[in-house]
């Protein structure tokens, strides 16, 4: 009887008692993380160590190997399980800088000064925040403060950071404003002591600093806030320095043009009034994946990329030329001229070099995970 | 001593053997599923089941909230450990029209023809591939063919269907071109018998046609080809069936649109020549995606993309209709007109509808993933 080929119910019931020893697997190891969390956080050692993560991973591939899995299969689901452990096990870090007496945050109630003070707190340090009501008592509040962290609406922050002169001498002024030039000109004029510009780049809705960007643009007296650039680290970030120029010239690229041209292509299609439910059933990954890049813009605060589109003094003269861009492809359209598309085409590619390929193999193994996605319930 | 806090080393010891079982499961697993997939094949069943799949979720949902284990970490393993069962588990297909005796795909030996070749091979298909140089011996290979699919580029595929004026009159002419109107009318004229209009929303390095879109458009003769879009059924994919018409106009949008703009975005990119490096390491997740979807552009066939775009004949109407969109946007940063702009972008938000926040769900879920996918080696 054994030998007779097995029903279709029976393999499935085998399967679903391998899932249920997985999740068993899972719940066994978010407690050994747990552990290592604590661990880490008491003798101070950062969350993220890249080396480690490499090595788990590449023991791992061996194995599946062996085993006749996939190793990308298996390093899938370690990255997605790490991701997990790096999330929701770390509830504290070791503080790097316990002399601080307090941590002063200009704008603590707003979306990503919540964060900070929240990454903060749970550094022990001592965090008050200070919102617009606060003005009146402000002298008092940064009386005894080792840092002050600005982190209002980009076209608050000028002025805010000019009424903070009656710092401590020694303490620190730092932003987190997406564009640096004019905040850190304005804190280097506002205040004698120790000044740092940050750009954290991710919104507000992050699980968790680990892997995420965060701009350092350094101002005066590195040396007195290392300290504060350590402590980032150890909540699992990863710093890149730059002058604040090229910042504001990156970001003029990066975020005003996609956010501007997702903008446009919103419009378009509003005014157009295409079966928005039609085309999505119609699209593949990649479109599907496009279209929702354009659709997430509108469901976030139209005031935020105002700010970052009109705010930035690069972006008219970026969008003009972009226009200039965009009309000579169409007239290459409009004419047939497909020859000449084709020649600035393989001009464009190669000026990409290696990162088409390279975004091509990352995309895909997006459009692969957005698939996973779809349940086909619509 | 066993209460003594756990040294790292040994955590991460533990940590590697839950691991290790981790890719055992995968491997006894993988052989369950195989063993599934031959029993589908013989019975006829199809390989995607979404009740099947919804079900095992679901249960094992249930399971991770009892354990303390997070549900959606649950869903993703299993929505990953699935595709990869999909996508390798299954070898040959049930064959849902043994009678046909010879299927002829016209350009069988093109990226997109290829995969058609495989699967119909697959599923015990007789198969014969028509190239350029076939053409000589055309009648004799179409002679008792119960199906010829027209396989080639879009710019050769009306002529080559007005070749085909010689078919059995009870064989099936079907083609798979990225527009419809234009082909399914040449179709229709060239052959009197069964026509059908397919387009297979996937690239060729699709690695199984599970969970991807094929758009129908019907032409002459549902039920002589009804074994057909059965076949394709059981090979996973989604059929939508919509007018040739329909087809078209979505298509313009979905696809010259996002085309023309990431080409015009690569184009502006190379000729204003940032620091590419630095753009990159300065961006946060959804930025790198959005610069990735440029990029990939550029490794691709500039052949196929304009062919795209120049032979839809709605392209230059529409791309006119975006620049307007653009200058009008562009008008407003010009004039600094914030509140304007403001207005315009929840009117556009409102178009959206729910759409707009299930795509900040969805592509929130796919920027993690892009996060879990960075080395940082760079």
């Amino acid at each position: 009887m054994a030998t007779l080929p097995s029903t279709l119910d029976e393999l499935r019931q085998q399967i679903d008692q391998l899932d249920s020893q997985l999740v068993e697997i899972l719940a066994k190891r978010a407690a050994l993380t747990a552990k290592v969390g604590q661990y880490k956080s008491q003798v101070g050692l950062p969350i993220y160590v890249p080396e480690r993560e490499a090595e788990l991973i590449k023991k791992r591939r061996q194995q599946a190997k062996q085993s006749g899995v996939p190793p990308i299969l298996v390093e899938d689901l370690l990255r997605r399980i790490m991701r997990e452990s790096y999330h929701t096990q770390h509830v504290n870090y070791l503080c790097t800088n316990p002399s601080i007496k307090k941590i002063v945050v200009v704008g603590g109630a707003g979306a990503l000064g919540r964060i900070f003070v929240d990454m903060f707190r749970r550094s022990a340090y001592t965090v008050v925040v200070l919102e617009q009501h606060d003005w009146p008592q402000a002298d008092e509040m940064f009386a005894d403060a080792g840092l002050v962290l600005v982190a209002v609406p980009i076209k608050l922050t000028e002025a805010v950071i000019a009424k903070l002169t009656t710092l401590p001498r020694n303490c620190i002024l730092a932003d987190v404003t997406s564009t640096k030039q004019k905040p850190l000109l304005a804190m280097l004029k506002a205040h004698q002591g120790p000044v740092l510009g940050l750009h954290p780049m991710f919104g507000p809705d992050v699980a968790s600093l680990v892997k995420q960007v965060v701009v350092v643009c350094h101002g005066r007296g590195a040396d007195d806030y290392a300290w504060l650039l350590q402590q980032i680290t150890m909540w699992g970030a990863i710093l890149q320095v730059c002058e604040a120029d090229e910042h504001d010239a990156a970001m003029a690229f990066i975020q005003v043009m996609r956010h501007f041209c997702s903008y446009v292509m919103g419009a378009h299609l509003a005014t157009e009034n295409p079966n928005l439910k039609q085309l999505i059933s119609l699209s593949s990954p990649i479109y599907r994946l496009e279209l929702a890049m354009v659709g997430r813009l509108f469901a976030q605060d139209p005031t935020l990329y105002a700010d970052i589109i009109f705010d930035n003094e690069a972006s008219v003269d970026l969008l003009g030329k972009f226009a200039q861009q965009f009309n000579q492809g169409l007239d290459l359209v409009a004419t047939k001229n497909k020859g000449e598309f084709i020649k600035r085409f393989l001009k464009i590619g190669s000026w990409f070099g290696d990162y088409a390929k390279q975004s091509l193999v990352d995309s895909k193994k997006l459009l692969l995970k957005a698939d996973d996605d779809r349940t086909w319930s619509e």
